[in-house]
C-alpha cells in the first residue's frame, strides 16, 4: 500500500516539501493541512505589497490549493489546524473549520509551522490600532487600514528586518514613521559599525529612529494610539505595527513527546528527522547548528525553509539528504540602500569565545572610472589559521553579489587565502580586476601573514598604553577633519620625515579607508617601528562615532 | 647589497607586480620599463571613453610615473621599449626615447608586455581609415576621429569583446555600426545557444550584424574605406576598427632562451617562473593550464594580470605564492544585456573530448511577484560525477552574480551538490528563495541521480529513433506557437490522458523553460515510460532555431 505523508504548514517549508515529495513519488498520498485560508504565499512580499511596490494582490499567492491539486495531487486542507500530534498512535488531531475535529493518521510526517509574531503581555497591547505581520490575513487588515483610514502617522515596534520593512513601505505610502528598538541598535544581526548606515538611511529618508528604548505600554487615543516608553518618552500614532521578533508556532506538539528546545523550537538532526522516527521538521520552527559556531541556533529565513523542505522529502522518499547548518545569510533594502550578511558576527564570536579578526574596507562597486559606481562598506571577520567567519556588508551597488559569494566559499570551507584566487567577472560596468572580495582577502592575508597590523577604533579608544597618533592622507584631506591629536605626515612623505616619528613609541595610524595606513605600516615596519593601522580608516570613524 | 627586480610593461600585470614588490620589501630596487608614454591604464575602460560613457580623459589613468615614484619608490622609464633579454648576462637591452640604446642589468625580472592586436596582412589593411585599439595613443587617435570628423558610419572587424564594446560605444555616439565576424557567431566564449541573445540585443539598437563573413580586403574611397568581405559583398564606411583578436607581445624574447609556446605566449609555471631562474613571466603574455581541462590555454583579462603580477612578486619576495589556472571568467555589457560565463563551453568540452550534461534555466533575477525581475538564461555543464564544468548566463539583471557564485564554487572545487546547499542573499528585490544557482543545482542534481531525463533541440534534431512529440504547457500557449509535430497533453491533465500515448515509443516532451516538462518528465517515468525533456524548453528552441 502507498505510503501516507502528512504536512503540517502549507507555505514555504510545506509547500516546498509537498511538490518535491509528489515529484519523487507519484503514489505517496499527501494531505497538506493549513490552519489559514491560504497557502504557498509570498511571506517575504507582504510589506512590498502593502506599500504598492507589488501593485497585485494575486502576485503574493504563488499556489492555490486548487492548483497544488491539479499538478501535484496533493489534498490540501486549509482552515484546518492540527492541535495534536500523537506520536504511539501516529495519527494527529485536527480541527477544520468545514469538519470539525477529526484524526488523521500517518506513516510519516513533516511539521512546518513556522512562526509567529511575538505580542508580550504590555499594558494595552489588545488596542485596535496595533497589529502584526505574519500572513496574508494580517496583511489584508493592515492594508485596510493603510488604503481606507490612510493614517498620517505610525510606529513600528522593532527595528529588525520585518520592522525596517515595514517602516519603509509605509513611509512610501506616505504616512510618518517612527521605529522605536529596545536595542542600541536596528538590524540585530549586524554589527554596530555595519549597521549604522542603515540607520542613517532610514532617518534621510524621513524616518524617525527612538533607539535603546523600550516599550512600557499603549493607550488608545480617540483616534490615536498612546506608546510609552522606557526612557518616558511618549509618541503617538494612528498605526502601530509590532515586529518584535518571532517565536516558533509550536505549542501543538508540547505534549506529544517530540523534543522542542528551550525557546519552543523542534530539535532535528542533520537530516532534518525529529527525535521520533518518521517525524520531520522544517522552516522557521526548528532549531540547528550554526555553520560557524557550531552552537545551537534558529534561523528565521525563506531560503533555509524552503531547501529543508525539499530536504526532508528526499529524505522521506529515500534520498538520504542533510541540512549541514545554518549560515544565515540574510539581506535587506533599506531604502536605495543595500544591507547584507553571511555568517558570525562580532557579537556571536565574542559570545562564543572565538577568536577573530577583521578587516574593514570601502572598494568601489565597479570600477571608479566608469559611472555609477559606490563604495561598499565590506567587513571580513576571520581566524588565523584564515578560516572565514562572517562578512557583512552595505552600499548602493554589488552589496548582494560579494556576500554571496563569500557565502560560497564559507559553505565550501574555503579560506581567506581562497579568497584572492576567485577569478570573478570583471569589465568596468560590474567589477574591478581585483574584486571588493579578492580585495577582502588580501587584506585578511596581509593581517595573517603578519604583513600588516590593523586595529579598529573600538580597540583605539579602549588602548591604556602610550602611543603617537598619525594621519598619513594628505593636507588637505587632513584639514577638512581629523582626528584629534593625530599628526599628519602623508603617505608620499613618510620616508622623507621618519625622523618626525619617536622610534620607541608605538605608532597609531589612519587615512581615509585604510589603504594608504596599509602602506605606511609596510614602510615603518620595515623601519622597525612598531605600527598599528585602523581597518577602515577615517571613514569607519564616522560610523563609530556616530 | 639590495636585490635589483626589473619589470617589463607598465600597466595591468606590471604596475601590480612594482605595487605590490614595494608593500614586501622597502629596499629592492625597481625599474618598470614601459615603451608608450602611459602606465598604469585603464585598458578595460578604453572604449567608454570613446563612446563619452566616461567623460574625463585623466579618469583612465589609474597611476602616473610621478605618482608611482611618490608612493612607491618605483624607478618608471616610459618610452623604454625592452628590445632584448640577455639570459646569460642577466641584462635586458632597453630602447629609450630619452636615452637611447642602453643595458640594465636585474637579479629577478617580470615579464608583463601584454599582447598586441592583430593585424593580418590583408590588401589595403595599411588604409588610414583602419584603427586598433589597445592603449591610450590607439584610444587618442580613434577618440580625435570620432569627435573632429564624426564618421556617419563605422564598420567593427571582429566580433570579440573589444569590437562589442567598440561597436556599441560608437553607436552610441550615433555613428551607423557593423560588425563583421568571420565565425558564425559573435563572442567566441560562449555557445551559439547562448550568445544569440547578445547578437540580438546588437541587432535590436541598430547595429548590424554580418556573421560568417571574414574580409579580404580595404580599399579606400575618397572619405572612406571599402570592406570586401569573401561573400562578395562590399560594406563602406568612414572608419573601421580592427578588433581581431590579440596575440602575446613577446617578439624581444625571441633569441633570449625564455621558452615560447606555439603562438609566442610565454611558458610558465604554477609559480608564474620561466624556464629561466629568476625570471617570471605574467598578464595577457603567458600560457597556463585551463582550470577545468587542463589543457594549455592563455586568456588575455584584466584579472588574472593583476592577480599574477602581485603572485610573481610575492615570489620574489619570499612569500611562495601559486597561480592555479585560468577559469576564464568574463564578462560583458552588451547595451542593456549583461552576458557572462565562467569554466569551459561545450565547444571546449567536446574538443577535450570531456563527456558532460548541460541544463538550461530561465529563472527570475529576483522575485518574480517584485518589480523589475527579468529571467535569467542560465546553462550549466557538468558531468555525472557532479563536477561543475563551466556556466554561461545572459539577462538584464543579476547575471554578474550568479556566474560568481558558480566560478566561487568551480575555483573550490565544488560540485552540483555544492550549488544546492548554497545560503544566498534572499529578500524580494535581490533573488528567491531558492536563488537561480541553486535551482541549477537542483536540475543538476535530477540528472545524475536518474531522475530527470534532459536533451537539447540540437540532439532532438538528430533524433533517428521514432518517437512522440508532447508539448506539455497549457493549451493558450500551444496555440501561440510550437514545435511541429508536438502533441498538446498539459501537464496538470496528463496522470488522467495517459492513455492518448503510446506506451512503446519513447516521448521526447518540452513545455516553456523545462520545469513543467520535467514534472511531465516524473509522472511519465514513473508510469514505465521512456522520456526525455528538452532542457530549457520552447524558450531555448527560439535561441537555437533562430
Ligand atoms: C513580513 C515578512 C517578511 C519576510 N521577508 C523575508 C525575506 O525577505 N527573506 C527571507 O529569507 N525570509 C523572509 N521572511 C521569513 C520567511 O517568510 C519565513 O522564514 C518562511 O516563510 C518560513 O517558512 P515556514 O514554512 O517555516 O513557515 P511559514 O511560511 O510561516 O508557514 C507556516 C504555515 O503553517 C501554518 N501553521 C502553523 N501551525 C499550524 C498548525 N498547527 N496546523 C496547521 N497549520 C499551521 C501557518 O498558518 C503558516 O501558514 C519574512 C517573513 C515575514 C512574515
Ligand atoms: C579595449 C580593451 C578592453 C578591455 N576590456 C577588458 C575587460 O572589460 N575585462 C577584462 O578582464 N579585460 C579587459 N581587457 C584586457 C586587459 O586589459 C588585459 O588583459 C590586461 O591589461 C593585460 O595586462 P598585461 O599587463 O598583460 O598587459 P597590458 O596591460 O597590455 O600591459 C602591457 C604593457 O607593456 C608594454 N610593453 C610591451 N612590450 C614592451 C617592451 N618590450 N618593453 C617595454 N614595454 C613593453 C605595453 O606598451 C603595455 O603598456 C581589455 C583590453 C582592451 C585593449
Ligand atoms: C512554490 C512552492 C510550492 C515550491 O514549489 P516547487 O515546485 O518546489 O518550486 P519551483 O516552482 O521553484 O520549482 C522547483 C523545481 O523545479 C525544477 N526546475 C526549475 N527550473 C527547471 C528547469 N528549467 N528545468 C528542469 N527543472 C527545473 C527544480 O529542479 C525543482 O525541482 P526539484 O525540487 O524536484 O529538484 C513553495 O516554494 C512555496 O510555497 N513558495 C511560496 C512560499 C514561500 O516560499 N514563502 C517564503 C518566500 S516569499
Ligand atoms: C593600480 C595598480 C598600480 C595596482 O596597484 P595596487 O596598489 O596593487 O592596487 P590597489 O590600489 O588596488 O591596492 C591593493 C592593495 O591594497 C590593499 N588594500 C586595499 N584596501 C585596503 C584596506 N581598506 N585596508 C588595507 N589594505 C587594503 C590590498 O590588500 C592590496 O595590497 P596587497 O597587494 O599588498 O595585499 C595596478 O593594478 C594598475 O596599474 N591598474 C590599472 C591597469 C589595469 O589594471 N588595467 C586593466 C584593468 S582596466
Amino acid at each position: 500500500m502507498a505510503k501516507k505523508v502528512l504536512i503540517v504548514g502549507g507555505v514555504a517549508g510545506g509547500a516546498s516539501a509537498a511538490a518535491r515529495l509528489r515529484r519523487l513519488d507519484e503514489n505517496i498520498e499527501i494531505i497538506m493541512f493549513e490552519r489559514d485560508g491560504y497557502i504557498s504565499y509570498a511571506n517575504c512580499g507582504l510589506p512590498y505589497y502593502i506599500g504598492d511596490a507589488i501593485k497585485e494582490r494575486e502576485k503574493l499567492l504563488v499556489q492555490t490549493p486548487q492548483a497544488m491539486k491539479d499538478r501535484f495531487q496533493i489534498d490540501v486542507r486549509i482552515h484546518s489546524e492540527v492541535i495534536a500530534v500523537d506520536t504511539a498512535k501516529r495519527c494527529v488531531t485536527v480541527q477544520s473549520k468545514e469538519r470539525g475535529i477529526y484524526e488523521e493518521s500517518f506513516d510519516d510526517l513533516i511539521l512546518s509551522p513556522g512562526a509567529k509574531a511575538l505580542r508580550p503581555g504590555i499594558p494595552g497591547i489588545d488596542s485596535s490600532h496595533i497589529y502584526t505581520l505574519r500572513n496574508v490575513p494580517d496583511t489584508d487588515k493592515i492594508k485596510r487600514v493603510v488604503e481606507e483610514k490612510k493614517p498620517s502617522s505610525a510606529i513600528v515596534i522593532g527595528g529588525g528586518f520585518v520592522g525596517v520593512e515595514m517602516a519603509e513601505n509605509l513611509k512610501e505610502k506616505g504616512t510618518r514613521t517612527a521605529i522605536v528598538e529596545a536595542a542600541p541598535h536596528i538590524l540585530a544581526p549586524f554589527d554596530e559599525d555595519m549597521v549604522i548606515s542603515a540607520e542613517r538611511e532610514l532617518v534621510q529618508n524621513g524616518i524617525r529612529l527612538f533607539l535603546n528604548d523600550g516599550i512600557t505600554g499603549f493607550s488608545d487615543t480617540e483616534h490615536c494610539v498612546k506608546v510609552q516608553l522606557k526612557s518616558g518618552r511618549v509618541l503617538e500614532a494612528e498605526l502601530v505595527i509590532l515586529a518584535m521578533g518571532v517565536r516558533p508556532d509550536t505549542e501543538f506538539l508540547r505534549n506529544s513527546g517530540i523534543e522542542l528546545g528551550e525557546r519552543g523550537h523542534i530539535k532535528v538532526n542533520e537530516r532534518l528527522q525529529t527525535n521520533i522516527e518518521g517525524i520531520y521538521a522544517v522552516g522557521d520552527a526548528i532549531e540547528g547548528v550554526d555553520y560557524v559556531t557550531g552552537s545551537k541556533t534558529a534561523v528565521a529565513l525563506a531560503g533555509p525553509a524552503n531547501k529543508q523542505g525539499r530536504i526532508a522529502a528526499d529524505n522521506i522518499a529515500g534520498i538520504p539528504s542533510v541540512f549541514e547548518g545554518f549560515l544565515g545569510t540574510s539581506i535587506i533594502k533599506v531604502f536605495d540602500l543595500t544591507v547584507a550578511r553571511t555568517g558570525a558576527n562580532e557579537r556571536t564570536l565574542k559570545a562564543a569565545g572565538i577568536n577573530y579578526k577583521s578587516v574593514h574596507l570601502y572598494p568601489m562597486s565597479h570600477a571608479s572610472y566608469y559611472p555609477g559606481a559606490f563604495n561598499i562598506s565590506l567587513k571580513l571577520l576571520f581566524d588565523m589559521e584564515g578560516k572565514i567567519l562572517g562578512a557583512q556588508a552595505t552600499g548602493y551597488e554589488g552589496v548582494d553579489k560579494r556576500i554571496d559569494v563569500i557565502s560560497t566559499v564559507m559553505t565550501l570551507k574555503g579560506t581567506t587565502e581562497d579568497l584572492t584566487k576567485l577569478d570573478l567577472s570583471y569589465a568596468p560596468p560590474f567589477s574591478s580586476a581585483k574584486d571588493p572580495v579578492n580585495m577582502a582577502g588580501y587584506a585578511a592575508e596581509n593581517v595573517r601573514k603578519g604583513l600588516s597590523h590593523v586595529t579598529t577604533w573600538e580597540k583605539v579608544y579602549d588602548e591604556t598604553e602610550e602611543y603617537q597618533f598619525l594621519d598619513v592622507r594628505n593636507a588637505e584631506e587632513y584639514d577638512l577633519g581629523h582626528m584629534d591629536g593625530s599628526v599628519n605626515i602623508p603617505v608620499n612623505e613618510l620616508r622623507g620625515r621618519l625622523d618626525e616619528l619617536d622610534r620607541n613609541k608605538k605608532i597609531i595610524l589612519y587615512c581615509q579607508v585604510g589603504l594608504r595606513g596599509y602602506i605606511a605600516d609596510r614602510i615603518l615596519t620595515q623601519k622597525g617601528y612598531e605600527v598599528q593601522n585602523v581597518s577602515g580608516g577615517y571613514l569607519s570613524a564616522k560610523d563609530f562615532l556616530y
